[in-house]
């Protein structure tokens, strides 16, 4: 039996600053019922936007050391603040195959421009990092990027302000400028906001494209499995793979929220300190 | 010399799990200003309100034993969430005078209401703990006590959305119920909320008194200093004491919010690394 028969029926490894990645997760089930998968969220230390590109580094590698415990044949950094400022330093520590969420973001929102002028929302950390624009510009560097941090989205999707005249108005009061620049397509640069959706939809109008960087990033994963022979045999009985959860803080809060996030209840959590890795 | 004449030149600590505790330094500034202070803020694990208590037991250990490395005099815990979660083990440990945030605001409130009816508003940890209403009760168990956590608070304050419409829908939502059950007295259990003081009281009307706990525990500090022979001797010359803040990210962030919480520029910020503590 080769490395490869052996390595695909291995868990994909998912990890997030929280519950964000979660999204990412909802679409990787659709894509690849069948597959293991081991998602961790540092909830203990959420959320990782609004700090240092050395704090979220340090946190990332043991995020990622805390991953490869189980023996993950892929690992989905869902956070986009450190696929933003940490995992270009983390992939060259490990040979296992890493992706983050802004290449994919990036590649689909090029692709759906039509007058070359895309907006990029996010955290401070992502926005302040410029990883969207830059991988923007190594495509073409004739698009403009206009890049601006929502730090409020991430309170108000996971307190559930989905659908607040409250949420509305602060909506309106980031996004004026994304109007007046004149964008057509706006990349969701965090994992929170795909539950903002209808909102920032409602406030751009049905001209502006939104991308949704997990999305994107569950089809590439998708695609990297099968380009790389890792894909699970199918076993002919169509079963859902085992989905395990793992958090670095109680996990009550993490349960209540997941529902909002992954679209369903989830079960099998279990608290790891992960301030030992 | 005794003790207390070496012991009365050492700096007062205070710490918080983040800028919030600002808000107590100011009043503290007011009160004492010739006291030298050590200031620690953990930007780098912020926020502590949604988590679990032990997680925060852990995080406040660390922050008082970066503190006792200064010989301070008197610590006090300026964040509600560590004082009603963590404080009451951590005195335990240590011989030092401690002084956390709710005991204040407790008294404040009793004393201050006229028709036995309080309100409490904090984050999860703090209206979790039930801190607040355990120990009214414990001076007088006829009040009735109303506890409401209010999340998006501390977003709110460190953006900056202090008088938006955002912020007064936010709040009228959040504290429709304060006004049914007829409270006279709201205690703002959260060093964050004085910034939406003025939001908080539209809402709430001029009949409700708003205790500030931080304000309350700056008082009681001032006299705990008096009780034991700690104040700082004056030399005469009425000068500022040294001012020193620490905390555990990049600084930039803080400095730039701390202006807000302060209502003055600081600098003299040094970073430490919390996680060795």
């Amino acid at each position: 039996m080769s490395d490869t028969a052996n390595k695909n029926r291995a868990p994909i490894g998912i990890f997030d600053s929280g519950v964000g990645g979660l999204t990412v997760a909802r679409h990787l089930y659709k894509l690849l019922p069948e597959e293991d998968v081991v998602y961790f969220g540092d909830v203990g230390r959420t959320p990782y936007g609004g700090r240092s590109k050395e704090i979220i580094t340090r946190f990332t590698r043991q995020d990622i050391a805390f991953l490869l415990e189980h023996d993950v044949k892929l690992i989905i950094c869902a956070c986009n603040s450190a696929s933003s400022v940490a995992l270009d330093e983390l992939v060259k520590e490990h040979t296992i195959k890493m992706l983050g969420v802004i290449q994919p973001g990036v590649e689909a929102a090029v692709k759906r421009t039509g007058n070359g002028r895309i907006g990029v929302i996010g955290t401070n950390a992502t926005i302040g990092s410029n990883a969207y624009a830059s991988r923007i510009h190594l495509i073409d560097p004739k698009i403009k990027v206009f890049s601006l941090a929502c730090p409020l989205f991430v309170p108000l999707a996971e307190e559930g302000y989905i659908d607040k005249e409250a949420t509305y108005l602060i909506a309106r009061d980031y996004l004026k400028t994304m109007h007046e620049v004149g964008i057509d397509t706006l990349v969701l640069g965090c994992t929170h906001y795909p539950l903002l959706k209808q909102v920032i939809s409602d406030v751009m109008g049905d001209k502006v494209a939104l991308i949704d960087s997990g999305e994107e990033t569950a089809r590439v994963a998708h695609d990297t499995l099968i380009g790389t022979g890792l894909l699970r045999p199918s076993d002919g009985t169509e079963s859902t793979g085992e989905r395990r959860y793992f958090v670095s803080d109680v996990p009550e809060k993490f349960e209540h929220v997941a529902r909002k996030f992954l679209g369903e209840p989830i079960n099998k959590i279990t608290r790891v300190d992960i301030s030992g890795y």
